[in-house]
């Protein structure tokens, strides 16, 4: 089966997926609570990862959760047992929902505007939509290495091959008014690391990002967009971006929209 | 008289900084009020822009302003009449202070490490120091322009030329603590803009942050950095950035520390 998901899904991604939300829940999550009763439909759930999180923060929800993937929905219900889990693709989905939550989901998919315009047609009216992306753009640290620079140009470079965008936190208001929804909101939630952040270093520097980063290694050298002198340089400074003096920067995108 | 500030002197470069000012005033003051009594350096305070906001913020202060320029210093004066203005070189300053205030300063001086090493010497013991830099890295927007980029790294190099560095917010961590600070602690603060928010998109997108791109054009030209027409097509397409679909990302880094 190749889905396109240019991170794979080996164990230990669905660790890295797990230790990314622990790290970053309540980041990500602050803010967004639902109704009790309420129907809510997380759209591409993967291996539950976030949608630990939507339980604990909506007990009383009634909450949906899909993937296109039966691996990582097996995963994902050992994580989450009261949630509807449901294998089908995006495109599939029907039924109505009054709010529907998306996170690292659109930067995998070739069009993410016409996913959004299909979720939209499963909210009633007054509905709203969540949608949370990174955008590997806003990585930077110190020390500054090329060789790291370029190690995350590969990581890019792979997912566009496969159809996404890597870069797609900064699209997310164009992408939601184009999909038709009302009351656009965008927030930059931002993840900066040094040494008197341990846990932001450990959780999201090296188990994070340059896990992300690594996990691609043997791909970008197998089709020569870099050598493995260069990919083993790259990650090594990567690292050393948590020592010390190291800091490191990322902001992911959180937008909330409207179907009036 | 060249003190290698590369944005210059004249006056349209004033009122972007008051434009600036303005606009991120309430990003980049927040968290900081200094005690009724207490006595506050602003070293490199230019023509005002953040002096304005420390009186606003902290009226019972005692706030001495230095800056090495007396053709800024005169337009500070003009700014915040209860202020101590004072010319003088920020490595000859002398005297006692509870904080220090150091805002868009270090980004233009060849030593950074030295000059917070310096004005730790100024404090008493248990006095702060607050330190705000920009780090031109961080910028990245919607649409994205290979031509907007390279009018950014032409800035980047123009200030590293003069001694500078246009990347420094990522460093401010390692340079406070590396100067002998405790208690280092550096927070983002993050400019995002889009069509939802009119007035950052006039006031950072446009007024500040392309206003200083397209403010070293010639020279960049004149140097051989870029050529003409390619430097317009970046400065257009960061002004693009402020349409209807575009959005722009920028972050601040703010950094607190201590002398024991």
């Amino acid at each position: 089966m190749d889905t396109g998901y240019v991170h794979g899904y080996a164990e230990p991604e669905a660790r890295r997926l797990g230790d990314q939300a622990d790290t970053l829940a309540e980041l990500l999550h602050a803010g967004t609570a639902y109704p009790a009763g309420s129907r809510v439909l997380e759209a591409g759930c993967g291996v539950g990862a976030q949608t630990v999180h939507l339980v604990a923060r909506s007990p009383g929800a009634h909450l949906t959760a899909v993937d296109v993937s039966a691996a990582s929905l097996a995963q994902a219900r050992k994580r989450a047992r009261t949630v509807e889990f449901r294998q089908a693709d995006l495109f599939d989905l029907d039924g109505e929902y009054d709010h529907v939550f998306v996170c690292f989901v659109l930067e995998h998919l070739p069009e993410p505007e016409k996913a959004l315009a299909h979720l939209r047609t499963l909210l009633r009216p007054g509905g709203t939509i969540t949608v949370i992306e990174g955008d590997h753009g806003s990585a930077f640290h110190h020390p500054r290495s090329e060789y790291a620079q370029a190690a995350i140009d590969c990581l890019v470079r792979l997912q566009a091959d496969a159809g996404g965008d890597a870069l797609i936190g900064r699209r997310l208001y164009p992408l939601l008014t184009g999909a038709g929804f009302d009351g656009v909101s965008v927030e930059p939630r931002t993840v900066y690391a040094d040494a008197s952040r341990p846990g932001l270093v450990t959780g999201f520097t090296r188990d994070t990002f340059t896990a992300m980063v690594e996990g691609v290694g043997e791909t970008a050298v197998a089709r020569g967009l870099a050598t493995a002198d260069g990919w083993a340089r790259g990650v090594a400074d990567l690292h050393r971006t948590g020592a010390g003096d190291g800091t490191f920067h990322y902001t992911f995108f959180k937008a909330t929209g409207r179907k009036s």
